[in-house]
């Protein structure tokens, strides 16, 4: 029963991107309507975007941010205000035309993200430099007409959060651009486990109406990349757009600097596919709705369930923990833990009550360990940590490992075709050459990173001089 | 300034509707961008829903239910499905006709409420019995096209939360629906503060596609009523429209029965309208973002400001506090804490450190204490269960000495215009009467209540014998 359950996830060596739906399937995070391109968080999957939510917005309120709620329709004219903004939005925005039994006179578009009502909104709000600086953030969905769409990666409707932020001068902007990427950063390494680069967006590559996007980028399993989270600073672009100004000490009218800074649904596409093996899913024990189940053996003997029952009691002490006491039997229930990627399993049977032990499994490794009962809490909690700990070095093995460089064009092209990874190289920051790199390999600069090398002189590309060493590849 | 500032607060007794957009206002909960008829929930009036949330979401989960998300948007023919349901919101919702640059071949309205996607989503997730109950969640917003709007009360976009269950047997489903209202009452009772009366809708307020509606109706401080919370109970009406079944034990294909039920942001609006006064707003502590507000007495001399952070560091263990070290007059600052309906207010100046004692003083009486610094913990903590408990009795007396009995059209009449508040009368059961009762003196059907009583034999309005005691109220 097990392993017919099991042969269902398509082997991730055969068919990488069949192994993912097979995944999200049957680990139980999503689901369907009839509404065409929109998905459907079911418990397991809104579970962890909880978690998410959860640490993030701790880690956001410790750096001062505040939640707010903007209205989720835009009039527009607000979203015209900006020139490159709508230029890089309005292909791709769901249009509100009617409300109620009547047309409306101006049509309003689902937000696809809200720089221009936050705008509207300081413009209204902000006077004095004692409004500011501004740190507001909202947790909300948002709309962009995707034409193909996958399960977190791309969705025509997506959860996510928005920072944005306006403040006096631009020195305190670029620092809360920095700030906020710093943030995404440890929250990505320590919560789930995933190690980023950090760096700048080229030109081509950053935000529409952005003086300039910093990134994080993570390495899937498959060796390609996945934006996991930008940070924008606009400068006063924005501001002198929607006319957002406020008066200085020194009485004059100055516009004010912005940035935003957001996360999506995607890093739980990101958990799937750094994480997860031909067993499915495999969740780091801080994202983890729940951290450990506890499955009886042989359930029906006396007394079995009772100590299962006792065990989650002792065990809700130290981590979220459930009894799966289902009819299903035990090899399905090991089969579905490690499907829905449950960092430990605890079997308990009447032989190892009568030893006073139980078995501990470890999902990440699939080691078996037996427990005294007297020292489970203990060990269990250890384990949590140490389960944390392992699968972000695990994850930054593999992205080591598939981190290369290349110093000449035929090395870079060889290396994309047959290395699937990062590829570090040096560039002449030409978007002409960027692009004849993406027209002839499918890779796309990642970011300019913060940790800058020397590789070579001269661009990989053109062999003119070399400005900055960038991260290259495939990416979603 | 502090007395400027209070002024700015119309009158409740001169002009309610007024005070109330004066206390919004005055208490900063929300702003104002050119999307009209739509509101901006800032941090003060967010993060009083960010504990709502947080405190009502606890109290579901203990009842089993788990959070999903699904689309906003709503194809048409999908709305259509339930006959009543359509009725009821196809006036009021807004049409998405058009998706990036193409028109759709079917529009989309952002949902008004999501009965219909619940039903589109569980006819394709349960198959059998083992599947149910299903009983999901989700916090959202949500879009009807209103004429007129008040912050909170009534705006084009809200924010709440909307239950969708589903279970084998109409038993079950009336239970769930019951259940769900008991945990609104005893949130507003014991979280906001707010005395609510439990009973059943009439069928004319029934909701649209509900077999019964149930809800909780609370009294505001002028008298009128506010519906807080709704709980409905579906029968398998939605089931036999969406084509809902399961596979039951005895291997027939069955209909769910199906339950949903919500609160909104207008709670924030209960709150305002129960406990507020002319000095702006008075939050029960449990709902309160902050708690505790020290302000500096003197705070240039040397050690005032020291002294209220140590203070600050020393009450965070036992509440939420802030110190308002800004450069305002501590008049002014008592007037903000005022306006914001900081529940305790927390002096301390270079005399109160001499003594070593603080005044503390309580936003719900204005009642001021000289209290010892080696006990302020202890007194803070008490003082905050002390606050929620008064607020609550003081809500419930206003509530209480503002519900009347009419057992004579005359009296009915009388007490309408005289005396604003709740008015219990026996009523025949026919909506004609309803209808005329609401035309003649602008009191509506409040609700049936669960505790009945006998006032006399006959329906207030017609003399034909009554079957219920019902509450009835002018509304918002």
């Amino acid at each position: 029963m097990a392993d017919k359950k099991v042969e269902a996830i398509t082997s991730m060596e055969e068919d990488f991107a069949q192994w993912y739906t097979d995944v999200v399937v049957k680990a139980d995070l999503t689901g369907y309507t009839s509404v065409k391109g929109f998905m459907v968080l079911k418990p397991a999957g809104y579970a962890i975007w909880e978690l998410i939510q959860k640490q993030l917005d701790a880690r956001f309120k410790e750096t001062g941010v505040e939640n707010v709620y903007l209205p989720m329709l835009i009039p527009e004219g607000l979203l015209q205000k900006e020139k490159d903004h709508v230029e890089g939005f309005a292909p791709e925005v769901a249009w509100v035309t009617h409300g109620g039994l009547n047309e409306l006179q101006e049509k309003l578009c689902v937000r696809p993200t809200s720089e221009t009502l936050f705008c509207d909104f300081y413009q209204k709000d902000i006077t004095s430099y004692r409004d500011l600086p501004k740190v507001y953030n909202q947790w909300c969905s948002v709309v962009r007409w995707e034409k193909e769409t996958r399960p977190f990666l791309r969705s025509r409707e997506f959860l996510w959060q928005e920072g944005h932020t306006a403040h006096a001068t631009a020195e305190e902007a670029e620092e809360r651009t920095i700030q906020m990427l710093n943030v995404y950063a440890d929250f990505c390494e320590q919560v789930l486990a995933i190690p980023v680069v950090k760096g700048q967006k080229t030109e081509k590559e950053k935000f529409a109406g952005a003086v300039s996007t910093y990134t994080i980028e993570a390495l899937m399993h498959d060796g390609k990349a996945l934006q996991s989270g930008t940070s924008h600073n606009f400068g006063d672009g924005f501001a002198r757009a929607f006319g957002v100004q406020y008066a200085d000490k020194d009485n004059q009218l100055k516009y004010v600097h912005q940035t935003s800074w957001g996360v999506t649904t995607r890093l739980i596409g990101a958990i799937i596919m750094v994480h997860g093996d031909d067993n499915g899913l495999k969740l780091p024990p801080m994202i983890a709705p729940t951290q450990v189940m506890i499955v009886p053996i042989q359930q029906k003997k006396e007394g079995v369930l009772e100590k299962a029952e006792e065990l989650r009691e002792r065990l809700s002490k130290v981590s979220r923990v459930k009894v799966d006491a289902t009819d299903k039997s035990p090899g399905f229930k090991f089969a579905e833990c490690e499907m829905r990627g449950i960092p430990v399993r605890v079997e308990i049977g009447p032989r190892d009550i009568e030893n006073n032990q139980c078995v501990v499994v470890r999902r990440d490794t699939g080691e078996k360990i037996s427990v005294s009962l007297d020292e489970l809490e203990v060990t269990v909690e250890e384990l949590l940590k140490t389960i944390q700990k392992d699968m972000l070095e695990a994850a930054r093995a593999h992205r080591d490992s598939h981190t290369y460089t290349a110093t000449t064009w035929e090395e870079f092209v060889e290396t994309v075709n047959n290395k699937p990874g990062f590829i570090k190289a040096m560039w002449c920051g030409e978007t002409e050459c960027e692009e004849n790199i993406k027209a002839e390999t499918g890779a796309s600069t990642r970011c300019m990173p913060f940790e800058q090398e020397n590789l070579s002189d001269v661009c990989v590309c053109c062999g003119k001089p070399a400005k900055k060493m960038v991260y290259f590849g495939r990416a979603y």
